[in-house]
């Protein structure tokens, strides 16, 4: 095994991850077979376990891979000295790219989420659910601090933010096939903006209105 | 073939479906074989082609089952004399109450409209998006006209709604995940109603405030 990984090349991690990606855009699936990933890599099969011990291994890896960045951000932005309405609008926005980048991404959390495998929904929890989580929660404090939002539950407000956000992977899809075309340029641009807006008026407080939510 | 089916009797095509459905429930997938499913109905598995056609066509009917309720309920809801809000907060409502009954409703519906058939597709689009858009954008017209709600693009209305109503499905197992109990009784309740102001907070008119939608 070693022998063979030598032989291929410290590039060989990456191609792989790159196979799966691409196979797993290109299906709309994550039932993809180890062999399918190293035929589209170029590379004997046994490299999978080699480097990422299985095919949910390297599922894994790529998540962590493509998250990275989303996450990366997401600390930046918590440390941005703008309004809190700002920042969860940049917030939002940088997960809905992240989906765009990585259209699957959604698909394989959610399967990682589900699997039957403890260690994998503990690894998925903590590495995807929790940061975004804590990341909405300092914002929606620090929000809540500056009046510029009500006081909102942070899990029911993460599981309906999210939601929103989730959707982007479906919607040129649905666009698609409602419409009969694909959808023109700027159609993301106004998909996110739609859900920002929509998130953030549910934070505002209605000083004038009844409280809707008891 | 049609002596099997006559000594199976009528119940056999529903002990099929009820067969799948927990099959898909208990494993948190749609990768179910047409061998499992007959397996766990005591039937013969040649009776899903018989009845079905094939495993899609089984989980088709199963969709068409399941959604059948809160489709006929959403017609009776445009015709009822109620403010657009009052409606809207009723629509979807059902529309997570239909998620709550099958939880593997959304699953489902997602798979099917990313599967490579086209009928599939188009089945699924005329089937269940088409009709959940039109009531949507019967009752976005009704609240505009009454001046409850402003004025939204029904599409990305459609995809940022449908999207924090999906969610509903993850919401128990990212809530034991991260609080590590399950969660109270009256939690499914709560983000219920969490989804429903948030949506209504984005289509309500804000008179002394910028508008923020370009």
């Amino acid at each position: 095994m070693s022998g063979a990984a030598r032989q291929e090349g410290t590039g060989a991690r990456e191609r792989l991850l790159e196979a799966a990606a691409f196979l797993i855009t290109a299906g709309e699936t994550i039932d993809i077979s180890l062999a399918e990933i190293a035929a589209q890599a170029g590379l004997n099969a046994a490299l999978v376990k080699y480097y990422f011990g299985s095919k949910n291994g390297l599922l894994m890896a790529l998540l962590h891979r493509d998250a990275e960045r989303a996450l990366h951000e997401m600390q930046t932005l918590l440390a941005m000295a703008v309004p809190a309405a700002e920042k969860m609008r940049l917030h939002l926005r940088g997960m809905m790219r992240a989906y765009r980048r990585s259209p699957y991404l959604n698909r394989l959390l959610h399967a990682m989420l589900t699997s039957p495998d403890p260690a994998a929904t503990a690894e998925i929890h903590d590495g995807f659910v929790q940061p975004v989580m804590d990341c909405q929660r300092a914002i929606l404090d620090e929000g809540a601090r500056s009046a510029e939002f009500k006081v909102v539950d942070p899990m029911l407000f993460y599981l309906s933010a999210i939601g929103a956000c989730d959707q982007f992977m479906h919607s040129e899809r649905v666009y698609r096939l409602t419409v009969g075309v694909a959808p023109d340029a700027d159609f993301s641009a106004r998909y996110m903006e739609f859900v920002e807006n929509m998130v953030l008026a549910s934070l505002r407080p209605a000083p004038h209105e009844q409280e809707t939510h008891r």
